[in-house]
């Protein structure tokens, strides 16, 4: 992707959510975490157009279920995010889809707003119910908090095992109007999104049509947080929200022309950034690994083989050992699911290593230097039957990542 | 399966492929690995039907196109089966199938049998050319060790990172003539099949019809080797091969009667009891989980469930850290694909700590102590739709898992 995305057309800022125009942010310690920030509010002075995307895993959290149903209602509108961290709210039954719902009640009465603009999300442990006095309490503060210059005390307050916060923002011009995005994130296990716990959050200024908004958010998500893997796994809590408020005043957005393919480049660079912040941040990683699969017959095989070695164990101890092990990234292939000619098949991990299914002779003390100094591992599969393309991105498997999910109690 | 199958139906005898009237075999060193074992050979008397299922990984290694090309040549008969281990002649074009073929002649004119009766197959490293001088000498060697108590010894030759040799014999009656079964296999990473390297070798003197035979081994993998995984990935050269010689003199079984069930359930048995042995040698292993789905509106939703969750790095790594922990086990249930009704699902570890999708107050003390006293861990869910069941094995990822696949140069 990387190499169709042009940095020139926009500036990285490196934070955040609170970006663009007229969007303020807070984030506070309501106490469901020891000492930790845990709540997070995102604000938008003006009415946006909003889209999500939804984990498909059957045990759908509450909250999702509610905004979901919010952004239904609301004809994919909103003007407020409410996020906690520490207890998913999933498993939590009749209960706690009614303790989602009230949270919505408290930001509505607290923002003065009709309740089907709000979205309310949860992330943390499974089958615990909300501890709503502290969340009632903390959002009042949250509320009183709401700044322009929030946006990097929210994006801490949405983590979980993460290490790191996770934000960027983004400007650039259409016919001279300045248009901006912003993102925060989270990650870190459990994630293999279609969604996968990932949750992340964008926010613009743009003017553009609630129908267009929606398609671009579906088809930026496939190619960006749907195509990370830390483990496989598929939480039950994952959600990318996108809410544009128009305040920057640039003419209305309605088709795909010119300045719309501008927007799009921008919100796909956003989205990749924020996927790759999360598996960098896999849990216990060391090293991301990015898998291209180029000359698919279409992108769903692209995707299927992609997937299959960024997800496999072999590969991502392989790396983790730094070792050239270009047997086991064909295995991968081979498994994926994806029609594919073994006897066609190359592979370049820094150079050509496979040819036509079969090894070349390269030197194995050379790329394991590459693998060793290298925090970014590439590894490029040319399947040779057709045009289409797809990138995932992984990261290695480790003692530590053994160790987090075995010690966290 | 344990409480379906009833060992009171036959005996259950320690060793191994040679137990079956006819079957001799020999495990010698040829010289491919340092110092251990690493050529077998196993040999019926008389010509035995036969049938085989192989991976469908796309880079199917060339010692398996060899066999099965044999199988077919010879409509489902065998009377001897060559295997190396420490190079699978996996992603070795058309000089590996040379190779292959090449192999076949040295068995036919060895042991003076027609080519077609003669299966092959080889595990280890991929990308690798057979050592043929090593295999023809060695070859030779076996032959000449070929024996009724040689089983061991060819179950001691197939093994790779595999810390335990697997193999097993049963006995039953049909109509007061004794019939035997007797099998080995080798596992232990990259296991997943479909078939995924395992292989596995079963010999038996029952008489019974080729086609039914191809049936029952088909169905029997579907439900044992099938069902097993350590680590997701499928490799190149599995394959599991079934020689029955008729040597027992037992009415020829030619279609589904009492006598043919009776049959039936011991090979379940043994393919069950090598099937189990390889996860349980799992790399890195230190217990084995069992998943058993029960009520699932159809044995293939059933399996899709009991896979995701005997796959998942989040329930595997928990087993590992002897917690409890039910909610990544739902959240599996729910990314597996299978259609379930989330306020509907029990679960049972030890005892039932989930209802209709919500956790009860179960000890969590208690069952840490029962995740850290044994070394099966059971897994029980109910999805209350249907009436099918599946039941898959696996084991927990460990610390040794990372270090077996990371330091193994």
């Amino acid at each position: 992707m990387q190499d169709v995305l042009d940095k020139k057309d926009f500036q990285v800022i490196k934070e955040g959510i609170t970006f663009p125009e007229g969007i303020k942010a807070a984030g506070v310690k309501c106490g469901i975490r020891f000492n930790r920030k845990d709540l997070a509010l995102i604000y938008s002075e003006k009415m946006a157009n909003a889209w999500g995307t939804f984990t498909t895993n059957k045990f759908k959290a509450a909250p999702l279920m509610v905004t979901e149903k919010n952004l239904s209602l609301s004809k994919g509108k909103l003007q407020a995010i409410l996020i906690n961290s520490g207890i998913a709210n999933a498993c939590t039954g009749e209960k706690g889809l009614k303790d989602a719902w009230e949270t919505v009640n408290y930001v509505s009465e607290g923002l003065n707003i009709d309740k089907e603009y709000v979205a309310v999300t949860s992330t943390g442990k499974i089958g615990e119910f909300l501890p709503m006095k502290k969340i009632e309490t903390g959002l009042k503060e949250a509320i009183s908090k709401l700044s322009a210059s929030g946006g990097t005390k929210a994006a801490k307050a949405i983590l979980t095992t993460d290490t790191k916060k996770k934000e960027i923002a983004v400007s650039f011009k259409l016919n001279g109007q300045e248009v901006r995005i912003g993102g925060m994130a989270k990650g870190s296990g459990m994630i293999h999104p279609n969604m996968a716990t990932m949750l992340a959050f964008i926010t613009s200024d743009i003017s553009i049509k609630g129908k267009l908004l929606q398609e671009t958010l579906q088809q930026v998500v496939e190619k960006s947080f749907n195509m990370i893997s830390v483990d496989g796994d598929m939480s039950t809590n994952d959600m990318v929200l996108l809410m544009a408020n128009g305040l920057a005043k640039n003419k209305l957005i309605y088709k795909k022309d010119t300045t719309y393919y501008k927007f799009l480049k921008a919100l796909q660079y956003v989205a990749e950034y924020l996927a790759k912040c999360i598996v960098k941040d896999g849990e216990g990683a060391t090293k991301m690994i990015e898998v291209e699969v180029q000359n698919a017959v279409s992108f769903g095989e692209a995707k299927k083989v992609a997937k299959a070695v960024i997800n496999s164990p072999l590969v991502k101890t392989a790396v983790f050992g730094k070792d050239p092990n270009w047997g086991r990234i064909l295995a991968a292939v081979g498994y994926s699911g994806a029609e594919v000619m073994p006897d066609k098949v190359d592979l370049y991990l820094k150079e050509k290593i496979v040819e036509d299914g079969q090894p070349l002779k390269f030197s194995k003390q050379a790329l394991h230097k590459y693998l060793k100094l290298s925090n970014e591992i590439k590894i490029l599969i040319d399947l040779k039957m057709g045009k289409e393309r797809a990138t995932a991105w992984g990261c290695d498997l480790t003692y530590d990542y053994v160790k987090i999910n075995t010690k966290y109690n």
